[in-house]
């Protein structure tokens, strides 16, 4: 088995441990003879896998019974329709902080169903910084931030204060770091970036959150039937949920957030310092306290030079570098499960790239 | 690899060499140095994926250009709420045909959404038929019907007469016979009964019907949005997209819709016909017209005696003939990838089951 560096942003790269156990899976299933995908959902050896998905994230994020984890499909996006239509009653408004392409998504769909204030913005400098010192209203349904913005390459490195319920897009840094997640009422995240393949959202909810959640709203729009259902109210994504169930026990087995989070920063720390080294030649444009390390950005020169790059870089498989289509440049993702010898090769190639493309004279 | 005879209702069986190819390419896909877990849903090899399962599809329905295929996650129930919300305006009623359970949950959301005219239903006879003759009104949205209703057996063996548009839930009967799909504006189905694992929807669109979607409803709720952007406006489900897409070729080789509707016929008409001659022992409840040729629903003389039918059953690797826990009995579920030689086996076991208790005096 032939693997390449995969800096993709999402779906992303997966431990192999897990792609080999999931591998098996799809052949037979725990000697039930048949596959996992052609396992009820209602059997019992999926239960006791979609439970375990459940507490086992649970107590990577240190939450308790009053918390509760449902897996639904339709992707991060439908959840900017979800929360307001759950949680933004009419004649209320809800807080939305404008950090990128992901916080533009919701606050358009929760201004199509409700009223919403973007308390905050960071578009006057092309989203290149994470707002502080954010006045939200005491008086909203919920407010909304998005920790990491994949596109953009900025993360929340703090935990904002607010008096409502605070509601957060994670899909691309949950479990990547320790976080106080009992300050959050509900978070959800695409499954394809740090927990698994594509097709899964995670959502964590605080149980007293579905007090609000009102009666008459499609079923599969309401978090309501999905938590009563513990997310078996119809089938649920199965072979995705069990891949996450495997990446959270793969986290558990590294020691925790605390380990991954370790690992993460020394990653990102190689990454930035080459960056900031070789600053004559690479730029990264996101003000440094607020830089992700999950997706690192950077420019070159020119986009001539940024399209070598990239090409170069994949003939050494270090395969997936090429910046969002709406913003252009690099754009690094090392999630969890990328491996740091990977940064370590890429460092070691922008190093040439830029002495070779110095001396050429740019 | 161990293989049983899997009768489960969804997520069923699937065919083997669909699970030995995505097995392979949950380790490695093609050669890419990764597994197709890990690949951009805006790769190259993906986007060949996800247009040659359209145009397979496609192919099988015999529909052309005015048709669209779009694979979107959240289940088919999440399009009991999305047919209204884009094809239901305000001031104006939609035709519904109830025929079962997931005719009842289509019924229940679209009536929090707008106005509904149950036209035609089975209620009165415990869904064990599908009404004749219905009279649908003219100046109705859409008329919509659940082809197979999964939990009670029955399945339209005649195309409704309509007309306005005339949209489907095909979840559990999509590509597992020859219909005039033409006469449909929109199909949707759940993949995890014949096309593939869960995870995925698939919906079959006529592409005038866009020009009826509101342009004020959420994002991810509207069909104009998956249509114009081919299913990729966000993450779709990719590793089930790519099962449907393997499920589609093996119907192609198998000789399409007509090899495959054949070999559906037979092995419903040999569990049928065993079920009739052995009427005085087992109960078939649907109207013989109106049998579904996927899902076999029968009872036997008492629960007791259906709880050891399913367990001596399970013994000889018949696995999930339990009926749906809502109505109880046996159902034998026999969707495209359900070998003859199952039915076989199960016949022979119904033979001697019969048999015997008939001798213990039942």
């Amino acid at each position: 088995m032939k693997r390449v560096y995969n800096f993709n942003a999402g779906p992303a790269v997966l431990p192999v441990p897990v792609l080999e156990e999931a591998s098996k899976a799809v052949l037979e299933y725990g000697n039930q003879g048949m596959s996992l995908l052609e396992m009820s959902h209602r059997s019992k050896p999926f239960e006791k896998i979609i439970q375990e998905a459940e507490s086992d994230i649970k107590e990577l994020m240190g939450l308790g019974e009053d918390y509760q984890v449902l897996f639904l499909g339709g992707g991060a996006s439908l959840q900017f329709a979800m929360v307001p239509i759950n949680f933004l009653p009419p004649g209320q408004a809800a807080d939305y902080v404008h950090t990128g392409t992901w916080s533009k998504g919701a606050i358009k769909d929760a201004k199509i169903l409700g009223k919403v204030n973007v308390v905050a913005s960071s578009e006057d400098k092309a989203f290149t910084y994470i707002p502080k010192k954010i006045a939200f209203n005491d008086g909203a349904s919920y407010a909304h931030i998005t920790t990491n913005n994949t596109i953009e390459g900025t993360q929340f490195h703090y935990e904002p204060e607010v008096k409502v319920p605070l509601i957060a897009d994670m899909s691309s840094d949950i479990l990547s770091m320790r976080k106080d997640f009992s300050r959050y009422s509900l978070i959800y995240a695409g499954a394809q970036k740090n927990l698994g393949p594509a097709g899964v959202t995670v959502i964590v909810l605080k149980k007293s959150m579905l007090e609000r959640v009102p009666e008459n709203i499609p079923v599969m729009l309401s978090y309501k039937t999905h938590a009563e259902k513990v997310s078996l109210h119809n089938t649920p994504p199965v072979f995705p949920v069990y891949v996450v169930g495997l990446v959270a026990k793969w986290i558990k087995e590294k020691g925790g957030l605390n380990a991954i989070e370790k690992e993460n920063r020394k990653k990102a720390d190689l990454l930035y310092q080459c960056l900031d080294e070789l600053g004559n030649f690479y730029k990264a444009p996101v003000a440094r306290e607020d830089r992700s390390w999950m997706n690192v950005v950077f420019r070159l020169p020119s986009e001539a030079l940024e399209e070598k790059f990239v090409a170069e870089a994949k003939a050494q498989d270090l395969v997936g570098l090429k910046g969002h289509r709406s913003v252009g440049g690099i754009r690094a993702s090392i999630y969890n499960a990328f491996p740091y010898e990977g940064v370590e090769k890429l460092v070691s190639f922008m190093k040439v790239f830029a002495g070779k493309e110095a001396v050429a004279g740019v």
